[in-house]
């Protein structure tokens, strides 16, 4: 009846980049050419400005999902022990590939919304002497939570142990010091605050990380670290790169480097408080409790006896916006919608007001308003704190 | 100073179907989505078309040598043997994939342009009879050589042992009957006949083969074959999909119908004979001795005493065409140009025509026009043979 734009406000896929989709439109190239080569290392450079480390990058034609495989297939051995963080559906994933693996799994979970305290990292540490690594989300996308990877990088820098992060949704939406933090494998990809469609992930790798996978012994070969590692920075990849996605990605880097990366964060961050204050402004609780929370997502309850289904059936059937339900145990408990990448206050404005039209429509009082009233007072204050030169 | 259109007339990736082009510009969609599913669940049932067959098919975001990691990860065990054939480049990966995986492999190796024979495959059956599997590709990219595929299953069909069959560039320019043959694994990419830009494999997988899989004790989680099989029917893929790449090849596939699987072939065939009629006709020598030419590509060697790298780099500097050199030991010795997927007699012509310039401003003696004139007249036939009904 009325034109209405599909829009993504899913934590990945995100909203494209136009400058990507029109790089990757014009993928008839070859790989193995000078063009394509100086693309590639390009793409590898901008990387460690993104990531903003030193350590070394693996680049993989795969979903995200490969390179936590990747760090757990390249840097353990059959029978070591690892301390796995689980507060969400990610979490859960890196019980199931180090069960795989056959490494033996010391599992901190914490019921959903909740986060692993660094503290009991410390203790699983101390208690077993013997772990090999940490494995941990920075950000539980499926949640809405932040781990507080820094105080865990302090702990675990004191063993043996490594740490392996996967950032695939935290990485642009929050701030990680890799190198200072000792952060030792941080994982990303390429549908979250980078812009373009799944298909790539990537991972940094520290000296400590690599030293060890010389003496692992799980196989691996599509995802060894060391061969991409070596690799990338001369333009090169061991196996044929999924070249219209890198040509994507070397343009969303563009842009990162055009906003600055730590600007990038902030824009996820603010929006983040934007919307946790227009949740509330419209009576509405968030999912988390005493957890830092996420710069990607944030993780709403809908109103008392609302199944949140309900919420996500009316943006996509009214508004033709995708946002994301509770995912296992938690659909119907929750809705989530992202805030990083290509995604600004316009959108955030659009979708609240939205939000609060889709509650009234559904039979929760909710006065008109309230909720962007909040988001615009979050963004006023960042707008006159930033023109006061703070 | 002139205008100049870049080609590529490499052995993937190939020339881009524009509808591909243009479905993975339009990629802003969301996975979990029933309109995504329905696209997802087409692209399986297309496969099945494609490829032409009714075992179970796994479709994941990677390049062609992460499918080829999947065979033996998910059917082999540590200590068991397979017959490896090796006759190119891409033999030699089967090697250092069954290395990695503890594979015991009995390598049947045969000097670059040449093929392994079946009765080769049937000796070391008969010698080593614990093979558990036989690896090879169907078509050798990297010398033009096809595999009689046919005949190895008939003799690996007699046996306990399954038959495994990279067809990363066979499939779609050579006719592979897949369940009349018993070809138990047969593997796929995205950027060979199927016209899009590499970042997805795919293989067919038999029951015997997922029999196998049950008992089969090599780690795997990424590339999980049985998880992606049962998955993909309902429109469903374990990991995030690579949505753009899955967007184009619904297309593809699409096309791909609309010619007729087996028209594909025939045209990829028709024009491999034109291209070897023609390097005939302007003096040049096939790279393949006593074997079966491949559908997919055709390698020439360059005129005696001329590097062939002088006459990649004419193309490239002269044309803007990318066509291959040979690869590792072969580089120098041999040039190689595709004609699969989108691919017509019209390119071929103008290529054949170039060549023959090329080969003239190097000091080669030619008669300009032979090559083009030998590739007209397999044209004419083959028109003259459809017009009458043959």
């Amino acid at each position: 009846m009325y034109v209405r734009k599909s829009r993504l406000l899913t934590p990945g896929p995100t909203p494209l980049l136009p400058a990507a989709v029109h790089a990757m439109a014009a993928a008839d190239r070859h790989h193995r050419t000078s063009e394509f080569r100086s693309v590639y290392s390009g793409v590898i450079e901008d990387l460690h400005y993104f990531m903003g480390t030193r350590n070394g990058i693996g680049l993989f034609a795969s979903s995200g999902s490969g390179a936590m495989e990747a760090a757990v297939s390249n840097l353990f051995s059959p029978g070591d022990e690892v301390v796995v963080c689980v507060a969400g559906k990610f979490g859960e994933r890196w019980v199931q590939i180090a069960e795989r693996y056959g490494l033996d799994s010391v599992i901190l979970r914490r019921p959903y919304g909740e986060s692993v305290a660094p503290d009991d990292v410390r203790t699983a540490l101390s208690v077993h002497p013997d772990v090999q690594g940490v494995l941990v989300q920075s950000t539980e996308s499926s949640t809405g939570v932040s781990h507080d990877v820094e105080a865990m990088g302090e702990i675990v820098g004191h063993t043996d142990a490594i740490l392996v992060v996967d950032a695939i949704t935290g990485l642009g939406s929050s701030t990680l010091n890799i190198d200072d933090w000792g952060l030792d494998v941080v994982i990303g990809g390429s549908q979250k605050a980078l812009m373009i469609p799944p298909g790539l992930a990537y991972c940094s790798v520290s000296e400590k990380a690599l030293k060890r996978a010389e003496t692992a012994t799980n196989p691996n070969f599509y995802f060894n670290l060391r061969k991409h590692i070596d690799a990338g920075p001369r333009g090169d990849s061991p196996w044929t790169p999924a070249s219209s996605l890198i040509l994507g990605l070397a343009e969303s880097l563009r842009f990162v480097r055009q906003v600055g990366r730590d600007r990038m964060v902030r824009n996820a961050q603010l929006l983040a408080r934007a919307a946790r204050e227009a949740a509330g402004a419209v009576g509405l609780r968030l999912f988390i409790r005493n957890a830092i929370p996420a710069g990607a997502v944030t993780a709403i309850r809908p109103p008392e006896g609302m199944d949140s289904s309900e919420i996500v059936r009316a943006f996509r059937e009214r508004f033709e916006s995708i946002i994301a339900n509770g995912q296992g145990s938690m659909k119907g408990q929750i809705f989530r919608f992202a805030h990083l990448g290509y995604f600004d206050f316009h959108d955030l404005f659009a979708t609240v007001a939205e939000l609060e039209m889709i509650l009234q429509l559904l039979g929760h009082e909710v006065e008109l308003g309230r909720g962007v009233e909040a988001a615009q007072a979050v963004y006023l204050e960042a707008v006159a704190s930033e023109e006061s030169g703070a």
